[in-house]
């Protein structure tokens, strides 16, 4: 089994993107991030879930997260709101990680030796710069070794 | 919305689980990671799923990633092997990343900024040391943002 046969389609989303579209890719999939596409839509740099989630707090409270326990119940509409009103590009880290990218003939020690040395939860598998889809761990683990092996 | 109602219900392993039995949940629920506990059940550490796909890979290549590529195809079922015969204790690294630990009763805020301190895909709930259970950073994102809110 090589990296192009192991991939799955899910969206990808631009740096001009809504975060809150963003968000919903990844809360809708259930996935631990998303891939982050250049304008001629090669793969650039995979967003977290959890960078997001970062987005989801006040900066104040970012720098002092016990400031969290005082705001009391914040509705989820106003935070919802906050991502909103930003891009893609405000979420991503002004040094983002490495973005883990195979091709599609990667093998299945390829695709874990670069998941692992990236630590990322997920990869892109390129077929000439043209994402063919989206490798996470769990489903590497799951093609691996999972259940139906008995 | 509180932590407690935030949380799911998913299988935690201890330090003396089988590797293999800890990847299938985390391929099964298609998680980010899975939460380990120490002996008398009180939460201990995250074990991510890259940290999972790290061990399929064999020490020298986890060292020097482009000896990956001369392996070839290796059997899925001889990487089941490799982690079939380990524990989950020794795929946690020597100072394991800090747990997120959140109680029942924790806002949305709290939860989104000790997730986002943390950079952790997802974090376990308690409620006097008894894990109800535990919060993805997807999920999280979903409850806040998800398409049902239009």
């Amino acid at each position: 089994m090589r990296a192009g046969e192991m991939a799955e389609a899910y969206p990808v989303v631009g740096l001009d993107t809504s975060a809150l579209v963003a968000a919903r890719f990844i809360a809708r999939d259930r996935l631990p991030g998303i891939v982050v596409t250049e304008a001629d839509g090669s793969p650039k740099a995979v967003l977290a879930a959890s960078q997001v989630v970062r987005f989801m707090v006040p900066d104040y409270v970012q720098d002092d997260p016990t400031l969290a326990g005082v705001l009391g119940d914040v509705p989820a509409a106003r935070i919802a709101d906050r991502l909103r009103q930003v891009k893609v590009a405000e979420l991503l880290p002004e040094k983002p990680a490495e973005l883990a990218v195979l091709h599609a003939d990667d093998t299945i020690v390829e695709v874990a030796a670069t998941m692992a040395r990236l630590r990322s939860p997920l990869c892109a598998v390129v077929d000439h710069d043209r994402i063919l889809g989206v490798i996470t761990a769990s489903r590497l683990l799951d093609l691996v070794c999972g259940e139906q092996f008995g």
